[in-house]
């Protein structure tokens, strides 16, 4: 049997789970989750968050279409984008990497440099990893972090009648790649959002506060959609006009004569956060002066998981990005 | 410029360090040792140990050689034995791993029953990781442990006049894959160390509380003396003739022609410990009826790193494994 026939990486992930359970009192979180959670010492001291993220050339990125930097910057950005979705900040990292033995040393450099310019962006600093030789560029990022124990936001958090909220446009990186790969050029916002993608640190830990579950989409709309109400028990009803979508993206589907909502929903990636909130939070937190995109809400389980398409049908929410599909 | 020309991978590991500085309260060693040290809360509280270890397909295992149970075990085991040198204990586990779209479910489940196997025997649970597909089976290993901030041994901690001990034989592992790269089988006991090799967690916690440098031999004896060497700006003197060797791999030396004293000094994946300790302090040590072997001293930095040879001749201390050279 191979990975595919078992639900490609969500059932293998599912199977090692069952494999070797993790019962142990000072584990909050374990597999299943943007990172893991760990109460190291007694609460109310920050719980310790721990994410791992890999990256292989021609799978992740080439070094074709991307500098050295910009890999750099985006294999750190992709694991701070799971501490955010934890509502967490990040602090140590450690990288590992597989080089081929007549890789360049100033490309290295530069991509550590990269990495580096996230950190420092984050106040995270690097503090070890592994390196080895290879024929694949490969890179590993572990990132820890802590996280306030009040302001933790597991995906299992959700409950019906919760607003499902992201916080910008989506589906800009996957139009980009759509671009490339069909020898088209990007325009230069959907090339930065592809190359460069940013975590949104930037308004995580002011969300945090207020959300219930959150994670952040990097396989696509649908597939996290679908994380957070098979671990809150819930369902979901997503409305697909209220998707927002840049109109680069919407001119990159018009070249392509695609729907640019397959690339939100399917499109990994994006690196925005989805979170749920009850409606009155939400107003608080608007409050702040967050720009924040309603997409739907968490419904009861029964209810299933839907998208009402834009001709107001409700049909089960198609797409999502897995690794081994 | 290629990475063999800066040194190999230590010399990258060098340039990235300098690049890259970690300069924070909370960090007690970074880059540099077999784990980076963090202080997350106040002592007397443990410190926080964190390594990483990457094997690659063909490089650090053979799927014709080795079952995937071996393989998960090895994998595991080679971070345990980073965290025993730092004279601490193993917690949490995180693998990130590279699968090929084609590979069996089967042999997926066995590898991480081989881990989980190593996880039970030491306490250490896992928590999380990465799973994506590629042409090589790649695994990278994240693992967490703690260590009494009083039994913590860095390698620069080694001081002129301390006593190198070993705490087991050398070279049998690198002696296994010689006989198995030129047709010949092994004996039970070298296949046993070359493919099942175990962390030695079972005498670090013991030996922490009185040693003062310590390393795992994961590269060879020689390179770990020249790594304890350069960090507590130490020379050294190893007695050849006083250098652990089993019988199966002196008998592996004349079958193949090759002194056995190169697979201690180079051959990798002994993952028995080095350490230095004061005479004094070692006395204590034995009286607790550890079995430790004395392969040399500690001495000053200009007196060099030397091998005392079998005709008692003085040379610079050959060898020492480098994954770029």
């Amino acid at each position: 049997m191979i990975i595919k026939e078992i639900g490609g990486e969500f059932g293998l992930i599912r199977r090692i789970a069952e494999l070797l359970p993790a019962d142990r009192a000072e584990v909050v979180k374990g597999i299943g989750d943007d990172a893991a959670v760990l109460r190291i010492a007694p609460e109310p001291s920050p719980y310790l968050l721990v994410t791992t993220d890999l990256l292989v050339e021609n799978r992740h990125f080439r070094r074709t279409w991307s500098t050295p930097e910009q890999i750099g910057m985006k294999a750190a950005e992709c694991n701070m984008s799971d501490i955010a979705a934890m509502g967490g900040s990040p602090q140590w990292m450690f990288v590992s990497i597989v080089l081929p033995a007549d890789t360049e040393v100033e490309w290295v450099e530069s991509l550590y440099r990269g990495m580096g310019r996230s950190c420092q962006q984050h106040g995270v600093v690097l503090l070890g990893g592994d390196t080895t030789q290879g024929d694949v560029i490969t890179i590993n990022i572990t990132l820890l972090g802590s996280v306030d124990p009040d302001h933790l936001c597991l995906r299992r958090h959700g409950r019906p009648g919760d607003l499902l909220m992201v916080t910008g446009t989506l589906g800009a990186s996957a139009a980009a790649y759509a671009l490339l790969s069909n020898g088209y050029r990007p325009s230069k916002y959907l090339l930065h959002k592809h190359l460069t993608p940013a975590s949104r640190l930037d308004v995580s830990s002011r969300i945090a506060p207020f959300a219930n579950a959150m994670i952040d989409i990097s396989d696509g709309l649908a597939a996290e959609v679908r994380h957070i109400c098979a671990q809150s028990a819930a369902g979901a009803r997503i409305n697909s006009q209220n998707i927002p979508i840049h109109d680069d993206v919407k001119a990159a589907g018009r070249t392509l004569g695609i729907d640019p909502v397959t690339w939100a929903l399917s499109g990994g990636e994006d690196f925005e956060l989805l979170f749920s909130v009850s409606p009155e939070r939400l107003a608080q937190l608007k409050a702040q002066g967050c720009v924040l995109h309603e997409v739907g809400r968490i419904t009861d389980a029964e209810d299933g998981i839907l998208l009402m398409t834009s001709s107001g049908e409700a049909i089960p929410l198609p797409g999502g990005f897995d690794h081994f599909e």
